[in-house]
């Protein structure tokens, strides 16, 4: 592999990608491996990351590293400190933190963002800024981006740098809710209707609506029969996406202005499409998988490439 | 039992409490079982009546016997219709439903409350309609009720009725939430601190703040040292109910006017009253327990007694 100039690694709670590239940014050879930071047995990072990427360091001993993620956190390899905003490609590029394997090979991370960490609530991501970063450099637009997940992230780009973000842990509250909730337990599996999400879409956006209480309607409506057990889960999948949706357009000011970029694909994302044109908004929907192209440019930016 | 006019019963979920009362309402003789309807074997409610309060029915056979409570869910001995509102005494006097067990006994079920069924968000309650006719029963005023628990009620009495009503599903979101969600992670066993409850209450109150990202605090300022483990659970617990008060006070339009009047006692007591205090709001706090003198009085109304 004489071309070999960069090893790109995106490795996050549940997954790991790696890419063996040229100084171009061409792709050699690419890894998917199903050892996300939750599957190192003893936590033994140095071992996985030999064991996924070393052969491609034998045979180019020098090419240089980069990698971002979840695997800076404090479950991670390193725990990096947070940068602070605006944050853009250069920025992240002058906060990368080294790391020497077993094996003496320098690893650079990039780090994760903080918001507001003195005054006010802290937030924080790790992974997502190189995915944004990755858009941007492949010419995404300033403007309002949604990273749908189990914790879906709001972000605004202003001058090709990330300005402000914000996390909502509505993927998470829609499981534990359901599962371990008392609104689970009218919930029976089936067929939902076509309508059942978008009616949790029109409720979850009222204004001065609080999910507190809104929530007890996936209860109140099927016990008044105007709810199918089967629509549950979709019925509280939208009230839940709705309140998430009206609260980010609120705080982060795109309702009516701007068109919103939707980073992501499948059922999720179609499901934050469908909520944002609901809720007023104009959608972009961009494919994710950026992560790489972010890697590339940090790297650049860095001097590695 | 020469003095016995009526048998009075609040059949909870967890709880059963009967009365063997005089016509003027004092107390022959009291039960305190756990035979709650959830843990009915077999759901046999008829042998449960029998075995908590056959012996008094046996000295006095025409004895009538008035129940309320979960009992009348659908998950209980009878599941019946909702009443509408506004809703006092004489409204649920004549709106029982009766019962004849295997021994040939007649018991009359308070039905519970439904608001707003038809158009809008449905809410229900039973049970506590019950405990807050007691309360204007032993002189309580119009206001605004709160009824702290695993699903708190706010509830407004006008003209001695019950006119709207609303559920919040607070106590459970935080049980939820702790177990079950990462924000359990970081939190720790051990001596909270003063002052997390109130910094809970404080962030929880804000303006335009949404629970799904404003929860989201409950690990970032843990994750910052902001936020010691053991002061987590009370932080949350801070923070919901803080929300909730905010968007109670700002439904039920009570902020800064009349008193608001939380039934209740103990830790729950305190933190809805603290949190109540925190939005500005007069608190006069009222010990629960008044479920008897409720279905003495709607049993008066009915003629039973």
């Amino acid at each position: 592999m004489d071309a070999l100039r960069l090893i790109a690694i995106d490795w996050g709670t549940s997954s790991f990608r790696a890419w063996a590239m040229t100084a171009a940014g061409e792709v050699l050879d690419g890894r998917d491996l199903p050892c996300g930071i939750l599957s190192i047995e003893g936590g033994d990072f140095d071992a996985a990351f030999e064991s996924a990427v070393g052969d491609w360091l034998n045979a180019a001993p020098d090419t240089p590293v980069i990698a971002s993620g979840m695997i800076t956190s404090r479950n991670g390899w390193l725990e990096t400190p947070y940068l602070a905003m605006p944050a853009d490609a250069a920025a992240l590029a002058g906060a990368l933190v080294s790391l020497m394997t077993r094996r003496g090979r320098a690893v650079h991370f990039v780090t994760g963002l903080a918001r507001d960490a003195e005054s006010g609530l802290p937030d924080v991501m790790r992974g997502e800024e190189t995915e944004l970063v990755g858009h941007v450099a492949a010419g995404g637009c300033d403007g309002l981006y949604v990273l749908p997940g189990t914790h879906s992230k709001w972000a605004r780009i202003a001058g090709g740098a990330i300005i402000d973000f914000e996390t909502y842990m509505t993927g998470e509250m829609f499981a534990v809710l359901l599962e371990h909730s008392i609104l689970g337990r009218l919930a029976v599996q089936g067929v939902p209707s076509q309508a059942a999400f978008g009616e949790g879409v029109r409720v979850g956006g009222r204004d001065g609506l609080s999910i507190l209480s809104a929530a007890f309607s996936a209860r109140t409506l099927p016990l008044f029969g105007r709810l199918p057990g089967a629509d549950v889960a979709e019925y509280l999948s939208g009230l839940l996406i709705g309140a998430e949706v009206a609260a980010g357009l609120a705080r982060h000011g795109a309702r009516g202005s701007a068109p919103v970029t939707v980073i992501g694909r499948g059922d999720l994302a179609r499901r934050y499409t469908a909520a944002l044109s609901a809720a007023g908004a104009e959608v972009i929907l961009a494919e994710p998988g950026r992560a790489r192209r972010g890697l590339v440019a940090i790297a650049r930016r860095a001097g590695m490439i």
